[in-house]
């Protein structure tokens, strides 16, 4: 694992060593949504990756990028649900043995999936136990790495393929990206874009998007010093849930200029209902979250092209029924 | 408009006029359901293709064979769904007008999305009126040439523009075919998909998946003649509700030696469901029926390496929410 700050290169080099692992997910528009917003978006279905979400390809690029003495140890990572699958799923491709710490409470099908993996799932009381603590004891009573859900360079650098891949197919598409709207928990997957993006398209901006009570992204990238949220749970969008953002990821997004919309549950999941509807795609609330931001023009549209990431897909029966229970489209 | 029959040649042809219209969908595989399933299965997501089902290759490959003089007088068609919306968005694209003729009772969303996409929908009672003779008064009247859901030359070999994708992502995934399961209704997409594949991949046959109580293509394929369904609903895969097979799709079907499987209304449910939760997809009962022919061992699987078209997403928000009441998984 490694602190220093990844750039452009580390993308395109991550790229090169988990590509044959990862699906290249479409990137779709629909000309009559267009027209109501009057503007192009171009949706990124990476919730159709395999784990189910963005996460993998961070995972693959931390595992690839380490040495072979460290990956016969095997690996330890802490997760409510995306980064626990992907992990699980990254291990399971390269022959590597998984440890993961997940909350007692994670909705059951992120625990069912990282099991069915084949990693070691250890549950905690989210309420009473530190799982940072837990995973360090772990780590260091069996001599396992830790694969950081977010502020790592390589982990940053592997979310970042995302961004070349859309860069390269909306200039297939003959778009040119005013900007990227990226749901945002940590901020790997927007750091990993926006050092993407730069390489490729400096003139697009990253924008991230957070539901309300977890907003310390976009309040940080607004010029507060050491946000901390106050909630640590109460929203639908169980994938976004951190405390505070990363150094590094931080760091990367105020240096190209980011900034940070904010959307509430009901408008994560009318967007996970649209979705469904009009892309066919299932979208778990917290991968809907930038899409929300453009539906209820909190990042407006008008007259530009945004390219937007559906990042993840693995919703509970019950939230899906939740979410369609809005109007039909 | 052609009663010839197409040949491999045809849908070579056809994919050079729509390639850059439609879009190339996704085929994946999960490695823990080939574990449970003991063979390979790859899956193409062909609910994601625009209009929502694989309908708009064969509509846009009928009406890019037009002469322009025809084309500027505008289409005619008549479909309970995905060949209105594939007519609908297909005529949109290219400029033409075109009128569609649909059930009063067809899903509420299908004929919304007709109409969205700028088509003039007249209903008529699928009870009380012939559809094909209220279509034959309208084209004659206007003079409107008729875009036919499967039995025409040109619509087949646009429908087979998916079996050339299928053999290619295959060939890119390692992956030697054995058989390709459609889902079926008049064997528009299944004799197209026989062309293609004969082209490329001889080995591999194609077998349909049809409802039970609409098994015309599969008894046909048995040896029947002059098989018509007695019933004329009362399914849930409201897209696969013809009365016999297509005279050109069930010879060409024949000539290559397909046969045909028949599932329950319960199994297209289940793996509606099965395919939200593991591929993160949304489709039909009808687009489901090829899945739900493996995942009941109706398709034998074992030692095998089989594609299967996931062939529509149009479902309504009430269907959908029957589909995810069995167990979440």
């Amino acid at each position: 694992m490694s602190d220093r700050l990844p750039d452009s290169h580390s993308v395109e080099v991550a790229r090169e060593r988990i590509a044959t692992m990862i699906r290249a997910t479409p990137l779709v528009e629909d000309e009559l949504l267009n027209e109501r917003l009057g503007g192009r978006l171009l949706v990124k279905l990476e919730s159709l990756q395999r784990s189910g979400s963005f996460k993998i390809r961070g995972a693959l690029s931390a595992l690839t990028a380490m040495n072979a003495e460290v990956r016969r140890r095997g690996v330890i990572a802490f997760s409510s649900g995306n980064h626990a699958i992907a992990v699980a799923t990254a291990t399971r491709l390269l022959g590597i043995h998984a440890t993961i710490i997940m909350p007692a409470d994670a909705p059951a099908i992120k625990i069912a999936r990282a099991r069915a993996n084949g990693a070691k799932v250890v549950t905690y009381d989210r309420a009473t136990e530190d799982r940072e603590a837990l995973c360090a004891s772990i780590a260091a009573e069996q001599d396992l790495v830790t694969i950081k859900p977010f502020d790592d360079a390589q982990v940053i650098a592997g979310q970042g393929t995302i961004g070349l891949e859309i860069a390269e197919q909306a200039a297939a598409m003959g778009a040119t990206l005013d900007a990227v709207v990226v749901p945002c928990s940590g901020g790997g997957l927007a750091a990993g874009c926006a050092l993407a993006l730069g390489g490729r398209i400096p003139g697009a901006q990253v924008l991230t998007s957070e539901p309300t009570g977890f907003d310390d992204m976009a309040r940080s990238l607004a010029g507060e010093e050491g946000v901390v949220n106050t909630q640590v749970a109460g929203s639908v969008c169980d994938a976004l849930l951190v405390s505070s953002p990363g150094h590094l990821t931080l760091q990367i997004l105020r240096a190209t200029g980011a900034r940070g919309a904010v959307v509430s549950d009901q408008d994560a999941l009318d967007a996970v209902r649209m979705a469904l509807h009009t892309f066919k795609v299932v979208v778990e609330p917290g991968g809907a979250v930038g899409l929300a931001a453009v539906l209820t023009g909190k990042v407006n549209l008008a007259g530009k092209t945004v390219a937007v990431i559906l990042s993840g897909g693995n919703i509970d029966a019950t939230m899906l029924a939740r979410a369609l229970g809005g109007a039909n489209e």
